[in-house]
């Protein structure tokens, strides 16, 4: 496994090419921390985009499903699949309508999807799936049984071919803007937690790592 | 203008229809909230799938980017798009792994994207690109050029067949579950904004659109 991706004529980022990100850890961490994706598949010639969860264990990106997904019964047949995952981190304004941007990390990931057929391998991949949207959360609450993981279709991706596009910073405006009388700069955006909400008949206390989530 | 959408083979919502939404108010509220969409095209007989900022106008959604961007080249020429919005508004814990979800809204469009050819539309559409990201700050910035508005494409996709899914509510788990002493409940998510950071050499105030900004 190299520390660099290679890219190729899909991944290679064009458009603001000093954006594209190669480096295996950086597309791994935002994978990481986004907590869904958009999957893309052909059905009948035309462009299907379905947002999911997705996780990574190692070099695979998992995604699941009831095994009555249309998505997934159109993936496992071996489709040529796209994954995007975009995380917003900052609207960015500029002194004219044109240099408006946005602050973002996004990573790209083509593949054809495989089907888990090898029960450790779901049943890995569904406990890595918890600890990824809530580390912790998996020794607490009761696993899958039989009957959930016939239902669960669990499907990898490898992630050989990918790229990540980052935007970091302030705005670029044109030189003659810069003595617009104007506010400019960065408004960062974060995806935050709020009070959580305990079911009906819980007296459990909330768990830490529900207090002191963070992505 | 029907103020509900018909249904397609590909909008109707299968997997758990009760979270199907068909209302265009609706629809259009969850695209009025969200920053980005993902658009999916098809290259090659493969997917594609784009992060990138929408905008609606009455029954239209807008996209844009630079003349000599790949996807709205590929776009422009009336390929079949799909477009997908995503809100995430919560994680859902349940008692089982099975039965953890998410709160969210997502909606899908889809439709052949055309080029807007017209400068009065485009100048209104760039006008409302503004308003949508920060309402109120069109009115303080430098407005497009001629050879910004020639190095920009816009784009449309009329919004006809369109479907969104929403999941809002607790965890519904097992019965037999629901005496186990684990904390159950939601964890409520929301993008919020940072302290603003004005870029180097700004003297005017944070302004007020700035300061309260919220989705």
């Amino acid at each position: 496994m190299t520390a660099t991706i290679e890219t190729t004529d899909r991944t290679r980022v064009r458009r603001l090419p000093k954006r594209g990100v190669y480096d295996r850890e950086a597309i791994y961490a935002i994978l990481d921390e986004a907590l869904i994706c958009h999957v893309g598949f052909v059905v009948d010639g035309a462009p299907v985009v379905i947002p999911t969860i997705h996780w990574r264990d190692g070099d695979q990106l998992y995604f699941h499903g009831s095994s009555a997904s249309r998505m997934l019964r159109n993936l496992r047949d071996g489709v040529d699949a796209c994954v995007t995952v975009t995380l917003l981190d900052g609207l960015v304004l500029a002194r004219s309508a044109f240099h408006h941007s946005m602050n973002y990390r996004s990573a790209v990931i083509f593949g054809k999807a495989r089907l888990v057929e090898d029960r450790e391998e779901a049943l890995r991949a569904l406990d890595a799936l918890v600890e990824h949207v809530v580390p912790g959360r998996s020794r607490e609450i009761r696993g899958p049984n039989e009957i959930e993981l016939k239902a669960t279709m669990v499907l990898a991706i490898p992630i050989e071919e990918a790229s990540a596009k980052v935007r970091t910073g302030g705005p670029i405006d044109d030189e003659e803007d810069y003595a617009m009388p104007v506010w400019a700069g960065v408004l960062p955006m974060k995806l935050t937690t709020q009070e959580p909400v305990a079911d009906t008949g819980v007296t459990a206390e909330v768990p830490e790592y529900v207090r002191q989530y963070k992505r």
